[in-house]
C-alpha cells in the first residue's frame, strides 16, 4: 500500500505522520528539535530521521513511502535537500522530498481554505499571508536581536530588563522581581557592593551566563501576576506588537481565517484573549501542531483533493495518535 | 625625584600620566583597551603595561614611581590586583597599586568638589553619585542585554530594529534605511524571496554576523538625519533614558556638579544638548578623559591637597601632553 510521510520539524519538537490518500494516519513519531537554524544541521537531520523512523516503527503494516513533505521554519541553504533525501531514502522513502514553510504548515493545520493568515508566536514571532494555498508574504520572524516583537523571547527580555531597572532604581517596583529571583534561586539582601545592590550584581551574572535567546524561559513569569502593572503592560505591549505583525501582511481584498500557532498563543489564555480583541471579527483558529498541515500539503502534492471530510478525519487521527488514543 | 603613575584604563583607550606632587605632568602614554570585561584579562593587562611604559619612556628624567592609581570600569575579580602590581613593579613602581572606579575618575576629571554626579555614556551608559570624594551609588551600567539604556549600543540597536521594521512593513519608513544599507554596502532591490524583501534577508545575515555589542557602531547614523522623525525619536528617547539613569542616583540634599563623560556625550553635540534640557540648572561639566581624575585620586592618596590651582595646572598639562603640545 502506498503511503506518504508528512513532518513538522519545529524548534523543540519534530513530529512525523504516515498517511494514506484517504487521510487516515498509520504511524506517528516524535523527536527533538528539527530546525537547522536553532538546533544545527546535524542535530536537525538526526531529529527528522528519528521522528520518521518512529512513525514507520509504529505502523502495523510495512509501507512503501512514495513521497515526503517536511514543514520547517527558517529553511534555507542551511539544510541541503539532498542530505534529507538520502537520509529518508534509507528509511524507505522512494519518491521526492519536499520542504515547505512552517507558516504554510500552520495555516493548513487550521483550515482547508486557500486564502488567509497565520500568526505563530513561540520563542520567536512571525506572520504570513497565504494566497491560493501558497506563502504570499511574511512579516517579522527576524530573530531575537532584530525583531520577533511580542514573542516569548521578547516577553522574557522585557521581564528581566524590568526587574533589573527596578533593582537599579530606574524603573517601578514590580512583583516580577520576586518571581525572577525565586526562579534563579537568588535571595534578596539589603547588602550593597560598589554602589549597587548585591543581588543585582548576582542577577546580572546569572543572566549574562545564558544565551540571549534563553531569556524566553522567563516569559511565563509575566503571565503569573495579572495584578502587577508592569507584567500587565508587558503582555499588552506584546499583544499590540503581534497584532501589528499580522497587520503588516494583511492585504485588502484577501479575506480568510487567522490561524494562530506556537506555544505563546495556544498555551496560556491571556495573550490569545488580548490578541483576539485586536483581531476584530476575523475567524480565529488555534492549532497545536503543524503536522496536520504538512499532511494536507503532502496530499495536495499527490493530487488528492483535501475536502472538509478528509481534513476532519486527518485532524481527528493526528489528535488520537498524539494522545496515544489511536485505534487503527 | 618621587613621582606617581595615574592611569585611565578605558574600553578602547588606556591613558597613563606620570605626575609630581605639584600636579605637573612628566610623561604621557597611550595604549589600546585596558578594560578586562571587554578586552579580556591578558589584553587589558598588556595595555596597562604598554601605556605605563609609554609614559615612563616619554619622561625626560629617570623617575622612581612610589605608587599608582588606575581607574577602570567593571573592575572585579576579573583582574587580580597582584598581577597588575607585579607587572607595574617590573616597570619601576615600587609602592602600592590602587584601582578605583572609572566613574570616580570621570567625576574627579571635572571638579575638585567632594560631592556631585557623573554620567558616562559611550558604548554603555552608567551614572554615579559621589559623596565625600567616594563612590556612593551607581545606576545602570548593566550591559547591552539588560540595560545601558540610552547608550551607544542602545541607539545602534534602535537604529537597526527601526530599519528592519521599516523593510518588513511593521514600522514607518525612515531615512535610516538608506544610511544603514550604504554603511553595510547593501543595495536595495525590489526582489522578494520567500515572501520577504531580499535586502531584508541580506541585512539580517550581516547583522547576525556581528557580536551584539558591535551594533553601537550604527549609533552615529541616528545623528546624521535630524530631519528624520524616527532618528529624532531615538535620540529623544536616549536623552530621556539617560536623564532617568542620572535621576536614579540623585539624593535629596546632595548637590554638586554633573560631570559628563564618554563619546556619546562629549562627541556629537545633539545628545548633550537634549540632555541639558533635562538637567535643569545643574552645573554641567563635560570631560574628555578620566586620566585627570586618576591623577587627582593618586595625589589625594599621597596626602596632597588638590586645590583649584593645582587642578587647573594638571588639566592644562594633561591636555598639552595629549595634543603633543607639552613643553616640560
Amino acid at each position: 500500500m502506498h503511503s506518504i510521510l508528512a513532518m513538522d520539524a519545529g524548534g523543540t519538537t519534530t513530529r512525523a505522520v504516515i498517511i494514506d490518500a484517504t487521510g487516515h494516519v498509520h504511524g506517528y513519531g516524535l523527536a527533538g528539535g528539527g530546525n537547522p537554524t536553532s538546533a544545527g544541521f546535524d542535530a536537525a537531520l538526526a531529529s527528522v530521521a528519528a521522528a520518521a523512523a518512529g512513525a514507520l516503527g509504529a505502523s502495523r503494516t510495512p509501507r512503501s513511502l512514495t513521497s515526503a513533505v517536511i514543514v520547517m521554519a527558517g529553511f534555507s541553504s542551511l539544510m541541503p535537500r539532498t542530505q534529507i533525501h538520502d537520509r529518508l531514502a534509507m528509511l524507505g522513502v522512494s519518491g521526492e522530498v519536499h520542504v515547505d514553510s512552517d507558516l504554510l504548515g500552520a495555516f493548513c493545520s487550521g483550515t482547508t481554505r486557500p486564502d488567509g493568515y497565520a500568526l505563530v508566536a513561540g520563542t520567536g514571532a512571525v506572520a504570513a499571508r497565504i494566497r491560493d494555498g501558497a506563502l504570499d508574504a511574511v512579516a517579522d520572524g527576524t530573530g531575537w536581536l532584530l525583531g520577533d516583537t511580542g514573542s516569548g523571547y521578547w516577553i522574557g527580555h522585557r521581564v528581566v530588563t524590568a526587574v533589573v531597572a527596578a533593582l537599579d532604581g530606574r524603573g517601578p517596583r514590580t512583583a516580577l522581581t520576586e518571581l525572577l529571583l525565586a526562579n534563579l534561586a537568588l535571595a534578596w539582601s539589603p547588602q550593597r557592593l560598589a554602589g549597587r545592590p548585591r543581588v543585582l550584581l548576582e542577577l546580572m551574572q546569572e543572566l549574562y551566563g545564558l544565551r540571549p535567546v534563553e531569556l524566553s524561559r522567563f516569559a511565563p513569569l509575566a503571565f503569573q501576576r495579572p495584578d502587577d502593572d508592569v507584567a500587565r503592560e508587558i503582555l499588552a505591549d506584546a499583544a499590540r506588537l503581534l497584532t501589528g505583525t499580522l497587520a503588516a501582511v494583511r492585504a485588502n481584498g484577501l479575506d480568510g481565517p487567522v490561524v494562530l500557532g506556537g506555544g505563546l498563543l495556544t498555551g496560556p489564555p491571556q495573550l490569545a484573549a488580548l490578541l483576539n480583541e485586536g483581531l476584530g471579527d476575523a475567524d480565529v483558529i488555534p492549532v497545536a501542531t503543524g503536522v496536520v498541515g504538512a499532511a494536507v500539503l503532502a496530499l495536495r502534492r499527490a493530487g488528492v483533493d483535501v475536502d472538509p471530510a478528509l481534513f476532519e478525519r486527518l485532524r481527528r487521527d493526528v489528535a488520537a495518535w498524539s494522545t496515544g488514543a489511536h485505534t487503527s
